[in-house]
């Protein structure tokens, strides 16, 4: 593994209600000085939850997303609240959205969505022994829910709706992990 | 389909080198009035080259991410320069990160990284039949390339460094579309 580059200084540069933006001045290994920009990490992460019923259906949400002026079909998902771990984070989140809770929680993989500007991370958890159970979460209007195969995932991440990059590689991670279980 | 929300006002609320953030205020179909903040979208999007070669290996870089302050196993990516195509900017990135040019290039999917607080999209382009060359990019230090094998994709996920959501999403959307071509 590369020696790390120094960090010499992290300045913030601008500030909004939601975002933090830092300066990260750096010196290689090689001594090449560099200044990078990144979002600054806050919180304590997110959680992505993939949802599959009795009928081995993956559950999926539609919801508005501001970034791209747009609905746009993916996996429920939302920010880990102080004192929770992912596994509580993704039952609640799974209320929330989707209206099931999940007696069974197994995690699958810690995922970042562009490490080199920001540091957020994303836990796929993988839910299973569904039964209903709606919470009342922030959303502007009630999300409409999905149930799809999940033995056809290849035909949804193909639609021009499904984009989410962390949502297709949590599909197919999932169809990995339930094949390695069942042997 | 649900009816888009109304975008009431797109207000911009902070700026840096390479981020700017924006309020949008937005009036959903039932009446319910929300404002919500992204990054604002600029340039003309961006590339992640899946290239193979001729062992049937997968050419991954290692740099260093500075949102997480780390050196990150993933694939070659970066933006697409003004008047290139996705393909263009792929066979470009490629020579400048990995050293190698592509003849056959394939586009598989547009991906978005995290679609409710910004437009970025990234699109996954298979590089094949390879040749080297090396073009100078901007990058710090060089990167480090490896190759690794694309039947045994499974365990360079599993890898602690290898974190990309995009990168994993297109990693297994490449061995399925490989998959189908060659039926």
């Amino acid at each position: 593994m590369p020696v790390k580059p120094e960090i010499l200084k992290v300045t913030p540069t601008a500030r909004s209600r939601l975002f933090q933006v830092e300066e990260l001045e750096l010196r290689f290994s090689n001594g090449v000085e560099r200044t990078y920009e990144r979002l600054a990490s806050r919180g304590n992460g997110a959680v992505m939850i993939i949802a599959i019923d009795a009928e081995d259906n993956v559950i999926l949400i539609r919801e508005y997303a501001g970034g791209i002026e747009d609905y746009t079909l993916t996996l429920p998902k939302g920010l880990i609240d102080p004192g929770e771990t992912a596994e509580i984070a993704a039952d609640r989140e799974l209320k929330e959205e989707a209206g099931f809770g999940a007696n069974k929680l197994d995690f699958l993989k810690e995922m970042t969505s562009a490490p080199n500007y920001m540091g957020h991370r994303i836990s796929a958890i993988i839910a299973r022994d569904l039964y209903p159970c709606k919470l009342e979460g922030d959303e502007p209007e009630p999300m409409e829910v999905v149930h799809w195969p999940l033995s056809n995932i290849e035909e949804l991440i193909a639609l021009p709706e499904f984009t989410e990059g962390r949502a297709i590689a949590a599909l197919y991670m999932t169809r990995h992990f339930l094949s390695t279980e069942s042997k």
